[in-house]
C-alpha cells in the first residue's frame, strides 16, 4: 500500500487523559479513535494490527481442533437467570430492553450462550468432546475504563467453549488449548508467562492465566527460574519459616513513635531491620465483625488468600473510625496485644513463627517491642498463608528453587469449568451406558485487542512502537525522499515496491511529499519493522539505506541487493 | 476438512415459526441456531458461508479504494441528538443506559460515529475524498423479527462512507462504489439488478438499491428489458395516458352491487374491464384530516409518492369507524360522488384522464356507473401520480420501452448524502481559496447475512441449497460409502481428499459411518456444488461417480482423472 492511499493520523502529543504509554502511544500513532469512555474505534492502520493478531488466533485455535461459529452479542436475561449470574454479574454487565419490554445484555462472555447450544445439538458421548470458539466483540461496564484499549469496555475477544464426556476428556482438551495458546503468544513475538491462577467468578478447578511480561503489567506473577513453577501472586503459596518460633528472649516494652506509623519507619527508628516488625491490618466481613489481620512489616496481605478463610468472603478494609471504635486506638498505631478477646486475629505464617517483635502498642504515638505471642498475647484465632510470596522465597514446588516476581498483563485465561454450568442449565449427554450425565467443560479466553496494548507495553523506545514481526500493520516501509521531485527516486521506489509487493512482502510505500524527517518519525512511532530509504544522493551511488527499527543502525545496501537483503531480514 | 472433526446438524423438518424457504432450509443445514426473536449464532458451517460473503466484499471495497476500520457498537447518545435522529429513528434503535446513566444505543448505523471522526481527522481539501468502510454487528429492534438472517435482529452489515470537497467529487465515488457493487453481486454468482431507489429515513439525494432477485423478494421492482430503466416500483414514475380525457357519453346511473365491495367483482358483474372502475381509499393525515385518494381499480396505492404530497407525510389509512363517519356509508361502496366540499380529494392522473367510469356510490350495496368529473362532481383537488406501475407500463425514460415487474430482495444500497450530516455535525474542511465548506458524503451498505439468506432464495431445490461457486461452504464434498469397512475406500478418499488439498480445493471429506442415503442427502441439503462418490462397486474398476449439485446428474469417472476433473470442474 502507497501512504498516500492509506489514512495516517500521526500526532505530536498523547491527550491528556491517557496515562498508560501503550495508549498514548497508539493515539500518537492514529491506531485508535476515542468515540466515548471505553469505546475505540481502530481506524485503518490499528485494524491492520488488530487483524493480524486474530488471524495468529485462529489459525492456532483451528489446528487445536476448535471450530469457529459466531453467537449474538445481545443475550436474553432468561439464560443468565438459570444459572444464576443475571443477578451474581454485578454491574459489569450492560442491560439492555428491548420494546417489548424484554430484558437482555451485551454479552461480556458466553458461557450460558453455548451451553444451551450445547445442550440442544450435543445429546451423545459420541458427539463428544467438542470445541467450539468465537472472535468476537464484547462488552463490560468497566466502573472507571481506562488505558485505552487495555481495559476499553467494548473489546474484541477470542472465547473458546469445549464439552467432554468425561474429566480425563476435559484434562487432555485443556492440555492441547494450553499448548494452542503457547504457540498463539510465541507467534505473535511475545515475552510471556503462563501462570496458575485464581479461578475467580467464573468459577470451577485448574485454571490458567497467560501473561504478556510487561513493568506496567496489573498482576504480579512469581515464577521459578531453575523449575517450571510460576502462578499468579494472588495464588503462590508461601511457606512458613522453616525454622521454629524462637523463645522469648527480650520484655515487651513501650517505645516512643510520634511520627512513626508505618513498620518501615519504626524499625529505623530503633534501628532493626524491618522484618523484626508485624502490621496489624483492620478488616470487616460482610456479617459486619471487626478482624486483625496480622503481617510482617515487610510483607503484603494477600486479599484473594484471605478471602477465601471462613466468614472472609468479600472482606473489606475497617474505616478509621470502625478502628478507633474497636481498637480505641488511631490508625497507624494499631496492635494486636490487649485487645478486645473477642476480637479475631488471623495470623500468617510468617508472624506466628516470629518472638520477640515490634508491633502497635494500641495507644496513640506508641509502639511495643519485645512482644511474644502466648506471654504478651494470646496465639492467634487463626494462622494461615495470607501474604504475597516475595523476591528469594521458597518455590512452593519443593524442589529447592527461589521465587522472582516479574509484572504481566492478562491476555489469555483458560479454565476448567467442570460441571458449574451444565449442571445448572441441565446440559447432559446420554452416556457409553446409556445413563444421562452432565457434560464436563472447559472455557479459554484471549484479549485479542488488549494483545495489541500489551505489545507495545513491551515492545517500544523513545520513538514509538516496534512491532514484533507477526504483528506490525507493514512489515518494511519504503521512504521515498524526493518522490515527487526526482525522477530517479520515483523510478527506484516504485520499481523496488513493486519487487517487494510481487514477492509477498507486506509493504507501504511512503510516497507523501513531505521532510523527511517527519516521515521518518511517522515510521518510527508507526513501529514498522524494516525501513529502507530512497533518496538521491545514495542512490546516485546505487545505494539505499536500510534501518532495523528495534536496532536503529543504518546500513547502506545495494539497491540492486534490495529485494534480497530484505527478504532475508523479514523471514529472519 | 473431514465431517468427523466439522460440527454438522441437519435436521428433517424446520421449525413451525419458520415461514421462508431460506430460513426452513438455513435451519435444517444447521447454518443457523436460533438464540431469541431475531438472534441466531452463526453454526460453523454457515459461519463458513458468512466469512467467504465477507471476504469478497473486503476485496472489492479494498479494489474501490475504502479503508478499512472498525467503529464502537455502542454509540453515545450525544453524537445522534447533534443530528436529531436520537428521537426521530423510533423504536427501531435499541437504546442503552450505562452504570453511570448516561444512554447510549447499539448502533444501527454509523453516519454520526464516522462525521465525528472525519470533523476531526480531515481538516484540509488536500486530505479528501476519504472512504472508509466496516463489517460490522448491527442491531435494529424491529417489531416483529422473522424471516431468519433476512430480517434478523442482531445482523451482519458493511457500510461505508465517503466525504468529498464538491459535488462531483461524491459523484465520482458513487459511480466507482456502483461499480464495485456490482462486481460483489456478480462474483458471488447472484442475480441481481441495481435500482433507482427512494433516499428514505437516511435523507440525501441520488440512491440505488441492489436487489437479489427472487420470488419471495419483498420488493417490487420495475426495469425496462429494452433500455437500461430500473427502479423501486416505490420510485418508478407512473404517466398519465397519452390520450385526453373522452367527453362524457354515458348518463350516472346507480347499479345494485349487493355483494361486490371490490372493484373487478363490480366490473365482473356490470360485465365491463376493471379498468372501468375507480376505488376510493380513505386516508387521514397527521393533522387528522380525512382524504380521499382515487385509482383506477385495477392500480395499487404507491405510499411513498403519496406520503410526498403536501401535508401527506406519515398518512395513515381510515379506520372503518372514521369511513362511516366522514361518508356516512359503509366501506366497500365509498366513492368521491356527493362528499362534504371540504373532503380533499387526490386523484391519480389514470383516474382524471378517465370518463364514464365507475365507483361506489357512497350508499350501501350501490355503485355508479358514467361517473364523470366536471358534471357529477367536481375536479379533483390534487391529480398526481400516486401509483404502483405495473407490467407494460410505458417506461419512464421516455425510450420507448415498456416496463416489466419483477421481485427483489434489497441486498445494498448506495445513498448520496450530501451535506445533511455535515452540516448538522459541523463536519467542514478548509478548501484550497481558505475558506470553510460543509464536506459532501455518500454513504454505502450491503446487508452482508442477508445476503446469504437471499442467496438460497434464488439457488436452491426440493433437496435443499444450491450454492453459487463463491459462497459455498466447501467446493466439493467427498463422500466416502464404507470408509469405516473398506481399506479400498478409505485409500482412495484419503489420497483424494489430499491431492485436492494440496491443490487448494476447498473439499470436505465426508468419513461418517452413515448410511450412504443419508451422507448424499446431507450434502444435497447443505448445497456443496461438486460431489464425488467412492464406492466399492465403482472402484473395483477403477472409477468415481461424480454430481454436480445443480445439474443432478450422475457421471462416472476414472480416479486418476478425478482430480483434474474436479480442478476443471471448479475453475469453470
Amino acid at each position: 500500500m502507497r501512504t498516500s492511499q492509506l489514512f495516517i493520523s500521526t500526532k505530536k502529543e498523547a491527550p491528556a487523559e491517557a496515562e498508560l504509554l501503550s495508549h498514548k502511544l497508539m493515539l500518537r500513532a492514529g491506531l485508535i479513535k476515542r468515540l466515548g469512555s471505553g469505546l475505540y474505534t481502530w481506524m485503518p492502520l490499528g485494524l491492520r494490527v488488530l487483524r493480524k493478531v486474530e488471524a495468529v488466533v485462529r489459525s492456532e485455535m483451528n489446528t487445536a481442533g476448535a471450530q469457529e461459529l459466531l453467537m449474538p452479542a445481545v443475550q436474553p436475561a432468561e439464560l443468565w437467570q438459570e444459572t444464576g449470574r443475571w443477578d451474581v454479574f454485578g454491574p459489569q454487565m450492560l442491560k439492555i430492553t428491548d420494546r417489548h419490554e424484554r430484558q437482555f445484555c451485551f454479552g461480556p462472555t458466553h458461557e450460558e450462550v453455548i451451553t444451551d447450544i450445547a445442550r440442544s445439538e450435543l445429546r451423545s458421548y459420541k458427539q463428544l468432546p467438542a470445541n467450539f470458539y468465537q472472535v468476537q466483540t464484547k462488552f463490560r461496564d468497566e466502573i472507571r475504563p481506562r488505558f485505552g484499549v487495555m481495559r476499553a469496555r467494548e473489546f474484541m475477544m477470542k472465547d473458546a467453549y469445549s464439552f467432554h464426556a468425561s474429566f480425563e476428556s476435559l484434562q487432555q482438551t485443556y492440555d492441547v488449548m494450553y499448548g494452542a495458546y503457547s504457540k498463539v503468544f510465541t507467534r505473535l513475538g511475545l515475552q510471556f508467562r503462563a501462570v496458575a491462577a485464581d479461578t475467580g467468578a467464573i468459577g470451577g478447578s485448574g485454571s490458567h492465566e497467560f501473561h504478556v511480561l510487561a513493568d506496567a503489567g496489573e498482576d504480579l506473577l512469581a515464577y521459578c527460574p531453575t523449575t517450571d513453577y510460576a502462578a499468579n501472586v494472588e495464588l503462590a503459596e508461601a511457606f512458613a519459616p522453616s525454622a521454629p518460633r524462637a523463645a522469648a528472649a527480650a520484655a515487651m516494652t513501650e517505645v516512643d513513635t510520634p511520627k512513626q506509623t508505618a513498620c518501615a519507619d519504626v524499625a529505623a527508628l530503633l534501628g532493626v531491620g524491618v522484618e523484626r516488625t508485624v502490621k496489624a491490618i483492620a478488616l470487616v466481613t460482610v456479617a459486619g465483625e471487626f478482624v486483625l489481620a496480622l503481617l510482617r512489616g515487610d510483607h503484603n496481605l494477600n486479599e484473594v488468600k484471605i478471602a477465601k478463610l471462613e466468614g472472609m468472603a468479600d472482606f473489606r478494609f475497617a474505616s478509621d473510625d470502625e478502628i478507633r471504635a474497636a481498637l480505641l486506638c488511631p490508625p497507624g498505631f494499631i496492635g494486636p496485644v490487649g485487645i478486645n478477646a473477642d476480637i479475631r486475629v488471623i495470623a500468617d505464617l510468617t508472624v506466628a513463627a516470629m518472638s520477640d517483635f515490634i508491633c502497635g502498642a494500641n495507644k496513640p504515638k506508641l509502639h511495643l517491642s519485645g512482644v511474644n505471642f502466648g506471654r504478651d498475647l494470646p496465639e492467634p484465632h487463626i494462622v494461615a498463608d495470607i501474604r504475597n510470596v516475595m523476591n528469594g522465597d521458597v518455590c512452593p514446588d519443593g524442589k529447592g528453587g527461589v521465587l522472582e516476581l516479574c509484572r504481566g498483563i492478562e491476555v489469555g485465561h483458560i479454565f476448567q469449568l467442570r460441571t458449574k454450568y451444565s449442571e445448572a442449565m441441565n446440559c447432559v449427554f446420554v452416556t457409553e451406558q446409556n445413563t444421562q450425565q452432565a457434560m464436563e467443560m472447559g472455557c479459554y479466553g484471549i484479549g485479542v485487542s488488549r494483545i495489541v496494548a500489551a505489545a507495545i507495553e513491551q515492545n517500544h523506545d523513545a520513538k514509538g512502537i516496534i512491532w514484533p514481526a507477526a504483528m506490525a500493520p507493514f512489515s518494511v516501509a519504503v521512504v521515498a525522499v524526493g518522490y515527487h521531485k526526482s525522477e530517479a527516486v520515483k523510478a527506484a521506489a516504485d520499481q523496488l515496491y513493486a519487487q517487494l509487493l510481487a514477492a509477498g512482502v507486506d509493504v507501504l510505500l511512503d510516497d507523501r511529499n513531505e521532510r523527511p524527517g517527519s516521515m521518518f518519525a511517522d515510521m518510527e512511532l508507526i513501529g514498522i519493522p524494516h525501513r529502507v530509504t530512497i533518496g538521491d544522493k545514495a542512490l546516485a551511488e546505487g545505494m539505499v539505506e536500510y534501518v532495523a527499527r528495534r536496532e536503529g543502525e543504518m546500513k547502506k545496501i545495494a539497491l540492486s541487493e534490495a529485494l534480497e537483503w530484505i527478504q532475508t531480514q523479514t523471514k529472519a
